[in-house]
């Protein structure tokens, strides 16, 4: 959050030094950085979403990494290195299963470490994988500042946007996807307004979305998700754009519970939907959206929002974390590379290609 | 609710006695009952939605005004009834702008009143006034039955059903209108499974709906309302049945905000979409749905849910508490004389008119 004292994630020293995020659970009432001792304390974290969004947890997960190394003796060797590198990425990838940046993050860091044949010592692939992380950090401002020159195009002066979830600042290094998009083109001096949707269960339109654009001086209203057609069918809304978790091959894209039917709502009242994304959430493995791993979360979070109960005791609940909106549904995927559109397998495979 | 012993709302005595209503907001935690003493009461819970769901609230204003005039003085004259009448039911009126069968009922029990030319005399006009609120109240057990009696028509063995905020016994005398239709399904043996909307921002679905649904073992799933378009594309939901509050000659029909979203969802998966209410839902002034006044509720339902502060401070909020779902997304409407179907002004006339 360049507006703000508030980064989503941050290094303090050198590779023996410090992660910090802020505890997103908590904001906007309270602001609370936590420090990543360990990389259970990094698991803990992208589980319960006190860092959260594709792109923060693929940042999180690459410094998380040399988190978990820290406590490898320092005469470790080459072997050491290879199964302690090989238990701690195993690890994270087990906190949550549909963001693909999560793995896309710890994937690069394990390439980072080969070879382990001893033409580096330990220290020096420790240290290169502590700038490999850095990179994945500094990486994605850029990424999120192209996105957003790129999306603002789309963006009419005087023109009223919707999004579901946070995908801003705080769900990247900073600047976001989907609200890197507004910010751009209020950089940009066109006056836009934008509906949050709420996005239960937790809430992060309410608590993140609607705290970031206020501090960027954006007009924004916040509404329920069940409010969404509603505006839509009262024509206040000519376009949405929201962030992604995951994209298959053709195009189906994962994101926040929801979005599909904000999608589904778009197509009905005409209004182009826009999913705005890091070329590293496309996942080339997966054919099709029903592929992707859609993570279900604990009934809790629906059956005791903010620490009340609100639901009988012992009631059935379905919680998905995540919905897969369908290509056919998507006007455009904004990337850092430009905006694929119409959104297919051929046009996907040349933008990641080239 | 004759399966617990808990009644949505009852009366105690006679015509000095007192109205006795269930606290909805604290459901299903705290079980607490409302004594009215006074119709400033009765308008705070209507207004509070401690008593909720347009039948109830139809049957809460009868005895309301029985409330309101049992502080008339013994000796009150023709005059002093007709104002203190006029006045009470003005009061009642005012407390929300959108269920039509708060006018309904506040119209038939001033209808009861006339003659005030001396032909009755006060005391008898005032038992009258109290067996009219009775009889509204009776009428609406037999309404409710009556719809689920035709709505359990569509309800095939097996099935899985979608349903939106509380359409229940709590919003009716008993037995509800929408869950009428699950309730007697179930009771002409048919195995069904509901899919409950938690129904933002007061979660009537998830603390009103689930609980009245296992009260009777009915197989009841809690989601969150950004879910229903999910379930929907995951082919597991049959149909959708929901209440009403008010609906227009032509069939566009007044609901719990979100229903227009589920109905947009229902059409684009081609699954059928049914409102159920009891003819004194139809307001056959207003021509068509935009004519419906639509209650515009506080920021703090959204922003401070379960007591607790969920959005920034001063951020802008639109709380539209009904939407209006338009009646080319209306497979039918169940009402205590049979399904209007399809929804159009000739067919909606012919049932209202026989």
């Amino acid at each position: 959050m360049s507006n703000s004292n508030i980064e989503t994630l941050s290094w303090q020293g050198n590779r023996f030094g410090v992660l910090k995020m802020i505890d997103q659970t908590l904001l906007p009432i309270e602001i609370k950085v936590i420090e990543c001792q360990n990389v259970e304390t990094v698991w803990e974290a992208i589980k319960a979403l006190r860092v959260r969004g594709a792109p923060a947890i693929g940042i999180a997960a690459a410094y998380g990494v040399c988190v978990g190394l820290q406590s490898l003796p320092a005469d470790a060797n080459h072997e050491m290195l290879r199964r302690r590198l090989h238990d701690v990425a195993g690890y994270l990838a087990s906190s949550r299963p549909t963001a693909v940046n999560l793995f896309w993050a710890l994937d690069r860091m394990k390439a980072k470490a080969e070879p382990l044949d001893g033409t580096k010592n330990v220290p020096e692939i420790l240290e290169a994988l502590f700038a490999e992380a850095k990179v994945i950090h500094e990486e994605d401002r850029h990424i999120c500042r192209s996105i957003g020159r790129f999306g603002q195009e789309l963006v009419k002066d005087g023109s009223t946007w919707l999004t579901h979830c946070n995908a801003g600042g705080l769900a990247t290094a900073d600047y976001g996807t989907a609200l890197a998009v507004f910010f751009a083109a209020t950089e940009a001096g066109k006056k836009i307004q934008v509906y949050a949707d709420e996005t239960r269960p937790l809430l992060q339109g309410a608590r993140l979305t609607t705290w970031e654009l206020i501090q960027r001086g954006i007009d924004v209203t916040l509404i329920c998700d069940s409010m969404a057609a509603l505006v839509m069918r009262q024509g206040k809304i000519d376009g949405v754009v929201v962030g992604a978790d995951r994209i298959a091959a053709n195009g189906d894209t994962a994101n926040k519970i929801g979005t599909y039917g904000v999608a589904v709502s778009a197509k009905a009242h005409g209004v182009p939907f826009y999913a705005a994304a890091p070329v590293s959430t496309f996942d080339l493995n997966l054919a099709e959206g029903s592929e992707i791993p859609i993570e279900e979360r604990s009934a809790d979070e629906i059956c005791c929002g903010c620490g009340k109960r609100t639901a009988p005791e012992g009631v059935k609940v379905y919680n998905p974390a995540f919905d897969v909106t369908p290509a056919n549904l998507i006007a455009g995927i904004i990337t850092e590379r430009g905006i694929i559109s119409p959104v297919n397998r051929q046009n996907i495979e040349r933008v990641l290609k080239h």
